[in-house]
C-alpha cells in the first residue's frame, strides 16, 4: 500500500481511525470464546463491523503470542483476512520490534513477507540498525516510537540532551526523517502529550502520526486534530478497547460499529474545520 | 530458576557461556533441513553437543518468526525441550519485546507461562511499565537492554542528560537495578564496548551481565572477563553464529561442539585468574 492511497482513503472515508485489534480471551463473548479460532473470529468481527468507518488496522502481536503458535496462527488468517478483502486498508503490527541488523531483516521478513502487513512499529532504542533492514521493502512502513502514551514515557523519552538541549524524543523524531522519507516512515506520538504534537509537528510536518491513547472524550481528540494534522491529512488515531470492547455481549460487533462511527464522525467534524481554518489562511 | 542454580552452575562447569539460537534455513545441513521440523531439530541437535560446555541457551524469536506459526510451534517445541531435558540451564528468549503495561502483561505470558523460558530481553524504551510485568514471576528474569553491541547503538543509548551528565544507557543501568534485584534483572551490556564495562559494574556491581558481540578472538573475551567479572561471576556471554555455523556441514553439531568447548577452556582460564586476582586482593 502506498501513501497516495492512504491519503485518498482518509479523504473518502472521511475518518482517521484505527482500530486496534488486541484481543483478551476472557473478554470475548462466550458464543465467539467457545469457537476453535476465537481470536480470528473475533478479529474478524470486529473488521467488518468496522471497516467503512475506518482506515486502519491495529494488530498488537502480544494478544496472540500470549496464546502461543495457536495464537500466531490465528494472526496469520486474520491478517490474511484483511488484506484480501480490504486491500486498501492500512494493515499495522503494533510489534515494537526492535533488533541489531541481521536479526531485523529476519522480523521485516516476518512481518512484510511472511504475512501481508503494510506497516509495523519499531523500537528506536538500537538506533538506526534496527529500522534499515524494513525500509528495503517498497509501499511498506515503519512506525518509529516516538513518544508514546504510557505513564513511564519520560524514563527515558523526557531525558534532555546535553549538547542541542533536546529531548531523546525530539532525537528519535529527527533521526527517523533521516531515514526514511513519509513514505517510508511514520511516528508513534502518545495522545496523553497531545500539546507536545505541536512541538512534534515542527520536526516532522510531512511525516504521518500514529497516534494511540485517545479516549471516549471528544476533547483529546480535538487537540490531537488541532496540533496534528496536516494538508495530507497526517494522522492516523487508533482506538482498540473503547472500540472493540465498546459491549462484551454477543452484541460486540454492533457495538463496536457504532462506537466507530461514533468516532468517525467526530473525525469528519476535525477534517472540515481544520479545512476551513486553512482554507482561511490562504 | 534461580540466582543460586545460576552461580552453581557456572562454577560447577566453569563456563560463561550462551549458546545463541538464530537458525537461518539457507544455513542449516540439507540433512536436517529437509526434515518437517528443520529449526526444532537443528536446534535440539546443537543444545545436546554443546550442553556441557554452556549454562545458558539464548532463543532469538526473530529467526522463528520469520517462518511464522510454523516456525512459532518449532520455538515452543525447542524450548520445552531444552527445559524439560536440562532443567538447570537457563533458558533466554532474545524476545527484545517492550510495551505499554497491559500489553507487557501479556508478553509476560507468553514467554513465562504459555513457554518455559526464564528469561526475556527487554527493550526500556517504554521506561517502567513495560518491566514490571514480568517481575511477577518468581524465578524468573528481564534481560534490560543496556549498551547494545551493534554500530548504531550510540544513536541514543550515547546521548549525554543535561542535568546528571550521565548517558541514556546509563540511566536504563540505574533504573534497572532500582526496578529489580539481581534475582530480577539481568542487563544486556555489549561486548563492542567491552571498556564500558568498568563504567556499567560501578553503578551495577551485583546484577548479571548477557553480553553478546564476543567474536572468536580471545582478546576480547578477556577484556570482557577483566572488567565484567564479579564475586558471583556476573556474567553470561553468548556466542551465536561462531558456535552454530561453525560448519555448515552434516558435521555442524561436532563443529559446535568443539568451538562451544573451546570457548569454555577460555572462560575456565579467565574465571580461574580472575579467582586468583581476587585472593591476591584479601
Amino acid at each position: 500500500m502506498n501513501l497516495t492511497t492512504l491519503i485518498k482513503q482518509i479523504g473518502t472515508k472521511k475518518t482517521l481511525l484505527s482500530v486496534g485489534i488486541d484481543p483478551v480471551l476472557d473478554r470475548i463473548p462466550g458464543k465467539v470464546r467457545s469457537g476453535k479460532h476465537p481470536l480470528y473470529d473475533f478479529g474478524r468481527e470486529i473488521v467488518d463491523a468496522t471497516e467503512k468507518f475506518a482506515i486502519a488496522y491495529k494488530i498488537n502481536t502480544a494478544f496472540f503470542e500470549a496464546y502461543g503458535s495457536q495464537g500466531w496462527a490465528q494472526m496469520e488468517r486474520l491478517a490474511d483476512y484483511i488484506k484480501s478483502k480490504y486491500p486498501d486498508m492500512l494493515l499495522i503490527a503494533d510489534a515494537k520490534r526492535s533488533d541489531v541488523s541481521h536479526s531485523s531483516k529476519m522480523y521485516a521478513r516476518a512481518f512484510f513477507r511472511q504475512m501481508p502487513f503494510d506497516a509495523v512499529t519499531i523500537n528506536p532504542y538500537l538506533g538506526k540498525d534496527a529500522v534499515m533492514p524494513f525500509l528495503e521493502y517498497e509501499n511498506k512502513w515503519v512506525i518509529i516510537l516516538g513518544l508514546t502514551s504510557n505513564p513511564s514515557a519520560w524514563d527515558i523519552q523526557l531525558i534532555q540532551e546535553i549538547d542541542t538541549r533536546d529531548y531523546v524524543f525530539e532525537k528519535v523524531f529527527k533521526y527517523g526523517a533521516w531515514w526514511g522519507t513519509p513514505e517510508q516512515v511514520m511516528f508513534v506520538a502518545g495522545a496523553t502529550f497531545a500539546y507536545k504534537l505541536q512541538q512534534i509537528r515542527h520536526i516532522v510536518p510531512d511525516h504521518f502520526l500514529l497516534v494511540p491513547g485517545v479516549g471516549v472524550q471528544g476533547g483529546d481528540l480535538s487537540e490531537v486534530c488541532f496540533f496534528g494534522l496536516n494538508k495530507n491529512y497526517g494522522l492516523i488515531i487508533n482506538s482498540s478497547r473503547s472500540i472493540i470492547y465498546a459491549s462484551e455481549g454477543d452484541d460486540f460487533a454492533e457495538a463496536a460499529a457504532n462506537k466507530a462511527h461514533e468516532m468517525q464522525q467526530q473525525m469528519a467534524k476535525e477534517i472540515e474545520n481544520f479545512k476551513k481554518s486553512q482554507r482561511r489562511r490562504i
